[in-house]
């Protein structure tokens, strides 16, 4: 069993921040769960572009206030506590968020900690 | 892109009830996450053995307080907000709530939404 508690990570090298985010890895690949899980923060007024082209992401929000707009279709929707969004077809998007959001995230495949965001927003295939 | 609302989901059926405790389901194996992801409450009071023999499962506290208790080592951990355990082992675990506690679960192989708890706290594999 695996016990671990964001309020003690979070200012460790489990956090990683980017362009105005921060993500704490409760979970990587190196756990051998399948999936990985991240509590991550998104500054209040920020804006993110992401498009995960080799993953499966599904995104709970747990505070805050924001919106998401699917860039295929244009359709935005209201990003609040309790309303998840799931990228089963590996959409790119837009988040916005209007209030500081707090997230929790699942990936599969897994992340690895290693990844980067490549330029066209996506992480590389976690064999890559 | 699926978007889900739980503030919607938890009085209709995808909210799904045993002994003290309910769940909503917020993506099952039908979605083709390969993963499942669930609002779990738990009421306060309330103890609960599950063994998911078959599955990994990590959980994450977003309210409330508890504890787990891992049968195979006796060790118990504190939950609160910001704890998040993995069933790594497909660890048997007995957990309390001293408050209502509110948990964001994700399973790997997803769940159906068909299984029962088994007399062993198990759910069946996803393919029996």
């Amino acid at each position: 069993m695996i016990v671990r508690d964001f309020n003690e990570l979070k200012d460790g090298p489990r956090a990683v921040s980017d362009a105005r985010w921060t993500s704490v890895r409760m979970l990587l690949a190196d756990d051998n769960m399948g999936f990985s899980f991240h509590i991550t923060i998104l500054e209040a007024g920020s804006e993110h572009t992401f498009h995960y082209k080799h993953h499966f992401e599904s995104v709970y929000c747990m505070q805050g206030k924001g919106s998401i707009t699917d860039l295929a279709t244009g359709k935005t929707h209201e990003i609040k506590p309790g309303v998840m969004y799931a990228l089963d077809q590996h959409d790119k998007h837009t988040l916005r968020a209007e209030e500081e959001l707090v997230m929790a995230c699942c990936f599969n495949p897994p992340v690895t900690g290693n990844e980067v965001h490549q330029a066209d927003g996506s992480y590389a295939p976690a064999d890559s």
